[in-house]
């Protein structure tokens, strides 16, 4: 795939700068070919600038003058998405029905779809148009799936779970397995049956091997938009919100709520029953229960204000030691000050 | 499926309040509707009782006046789940062997038991009676499954495993992959090989995508009736007790011990050579390591006393930069005071 | 499998001490058999060797004169990793290609490979000699396998990743899923395609359900001879060194880069862009950012020195409560001092 400079610009409604090439390709700063296209959005990388060897820099106004081509953009990020979009080629090397699948009778794959051998799609499971089941796939009885999705290798949607449109599991994400869910008995923990769904909006990715659990009665939802790294486990009746950034290895427990455009870093973990308002970013590794208000910059186990807990654990946690024997230090004056003051203020004291 | 409220209460041993009714499902206290049954166990949830449509509700004395029909019950999360059970579809949509499916010729497999397209059974490997193997499971050689099991989509119990009666594998679970066992040498890490197997005794349930990994050299064993969340990590050679709940993402290291009827929350982290007492019960994202006291109530990481740690990380930590300024406050206090006081009471504390 | 002592001895290079005898496998110290070797490594365990029935037992020189029969090492581990092999039967019970499995016609698979039943090959892909993939593996196109690899059940290779020889893949490892990248725009969060890919060099192990992410667009590498737990995330353009250690349930954010022989303990996080230098140390469940220094002991999150944590969060955190009350008490002391002190002290301090 090979594209003018001229006409990509044109596709992206953008100016460009310098004479026009044919560009190849786009990379790094670093690794960018003289037949390929770059991009700097981070000043720290600017001196970059100088030595790449990319025929062509998207980038914003102010570092366009610094190369001999530039592609100018005021959303540099958006740009490169389209950019990158131009030269990737999609995973995968096969199209349309397999015969190697197995599709029960009772099931509707849209003609357009593609399924790989060795996906298993089960009865009453609907398939939508243009999307892509990847082999060890499994998609359960009654379960939809939206159009345009792509479930990569191993991807495993129980039955009677709803998938939106345009909705991309990662290899091996697990969508529907049963909630942890079990009534005490002096016999032991029994099994409560989950019985619930989960519904998966439109345009939500799920990364690798990460897990939503189906509701216990009623639903699990992943709204709109939003977007799950890998490992991430969703515990039975979360209501997450649209546009969400959920990191690696976060962890949500039962029957939370997530609002829209939260952000929750690596390693967060989300105690039942927690509910966090939109647009609240807590910070990695940080413990979050009950109710958070929207907007919030948290962070730490338990969460506090994440300037305060900057302060608390990046620089005061170390000093503790030190903090405890100044503290000994000032006990031990003290006592020899109200030892040789006059006895009247003594007793005045006590 | 329906049935009669009078016919469930008959068939739980438990008596109804009311007239008699046709019961079609269960649900919320507010998603249920007029012909379905729901639930109430926590006091907080008890004002739904005022506006919920269900039909019944099932709860403990006390509240069973405040609705047309109750279904009383002495212990409502037990008696909801044979409630559930009485209205559960099971996940799964064909039975006996499929001919998509390899079973080896020395694998012997149950006639009652089930066997997905694109399920793998090794050689000497024993599926028992009424067991469910779905899609791309893996069952290696020589290992057993005993009866009334079931391993969802993607399952995978490597060679020489045994499953006991009535164990859960959720998608995804990975049980018997090597143990993470390395000797240091000049060439580098040089792998030990596995050879040890993995136990899970009756009635265990393990959650989806996680691991429990094969001893170095004789056995890791889950005891009979634990449950094992998503995302958890089992070192090579633990031991974990009966009855224990082991939540989303704790990681156990090697050779530790996890008594009976232990608790660990989220994300807890237990380090290799641990040995928890009975009925321990340690808080979401505890580091835990050495000897654990059975009933213990511990938290944090490492782990201290549940309530000092609320203390000390809930209460104390956030104040900790207004502490450090009040310590350096004290000291410049008393560096006045001490240089205000009589000279002879300084002379005496040095 | 059967092997004289002497010949085991001979075998390894090693010496025997007591009479030849017939060793018929290899255990610990407490479940070993007269027919079997154990081992001794760690001192904390020498009171077993009072009691174990072992026929022999592989240890250094200090401990050979404690029991009947010893195979003298001057490295226990590696020797027990040899020791294992004699005895070590592989997973797995087929060899050669399967009908069953599916093999893009324009992939080359070595004839001395084995692919199971229901492995997807896709089309320009490689598989090296002797390299063995299990049932429900996929491998993309255009990847490489090496040779003498190992891909047990269900693990993933993506399009276009590259593993080199003796590469191993535990059961569900996924490697070359998409990075975690998305342009910010009004209209929500735009996936950024990753058009990168993996290198995974040679004699590395990845764990069980573990994800590699494919680079944004040049290469996420994972250097040879680390090795990998289970669960454990990588994001994209991750560059790790060789012969790192890198525990169960770690997370290392996109772009970082980790050196050489560095270990992560369990649950560690790394933040994008993190810096870690050759030989670093960093203990469980501790949080790193920005650049560490080779060859440091850290610990905490965010880290700190290992001994200032183990005593900043072992032995103040829980004592923080009694310090602020120690703290209010000084207070109040040194209130009442200058509440009776001249009244020209308190003038000069103010």
């Amino acid at each position: 795939m090979k594209i003018k400079l001229s006409a990509l610009a044109e596709k992206l409604g953008l100016d460009h700068t310098g004479d026009d090439m044919e560009i190849a390709g786009v990379n790094t700063l670093e690794k960018a070919g003289p037949d390929e296209i770059s991009f700097l959005v981070n000043p720290k990388y600017a001196h970059l600038l100088d030595s790449t060897r990319a025929g062509c820099v998207l980038t914003s106004g102010p570092y366009a003058d610094r190369v001999a081509r530039a592609l100018v953009s005021a959303n540099v990020y958006m740009d490169l998405a389209k950019v990158v979009n131009v030269f990737a080629v999609p995973q995968g090397c096969l199209s349309g029905g397999s015969e190697f699948a197995f599709i029960h009778h009772e099931a509707r794959v849209d003609a357009s779809a593609t399924v790989y051998p060795f996906a298993f799609i089960g009865a009453g499971a609907i398939v939508g148009a243009n999307s892509i089941i990847f082999p060890g796939c499994y998609v359960g009885e009654n379960s939809v799936i939206g159009s345009d999705c792509q479930l990569y290798p191993n991807a495993v949607v129980m039955g009677g779970v709803i998938l939106g449109d345009n909705v991309i599991l990662q290899p091996g994400a697990v969508v529907g397995g049963d909630g942890y869910g079990y009534a005490q008995t002096p016999l032991g923990h029994m099994k409560i049956p989950q019985i619930g769904i989960v519904e998966v909006e439109d345009n939500v990715e799920i990364g690798a091997n990460s897990t939503i659990d189906r509701a216990a009665l009623d639903t699990t939802r992943i709204g709109r938009g939003t977007k799950i790294d890998n490992l991430v486990q969703i515990g039975h009746n979360v209501q997450v919100g649209q546009n969400c950034l959920i990191i690696g290895q976060v962890g949500i427990g039962g029957s939370s709520r997530v609002g829209d455009n939260v952000i929750l870093a690596g390693q967060v973990g989300v105690a039942d029953n927690a509910d966090i308002g939109d647009g609240a970013m807590i910070g990695a590794q940080s413990g979050v229960s009950g109710k958070i208000e929207g907007g919030s910059r948290l962070a730490g186990s338990p969460v506090m204000p994440a300037t305060t807990f900057l302060r608390a654990a990046g620089s005061c946690m170390p000093r503790l030691p030190e903090l405890f024997r100044r503290v000994k230090a000032l006990e031990k004056e003290l006592k020899a000050v109200r030892k040789a003051a006059p006895k009247g203020s003594d007793h005045e004291q006590q």
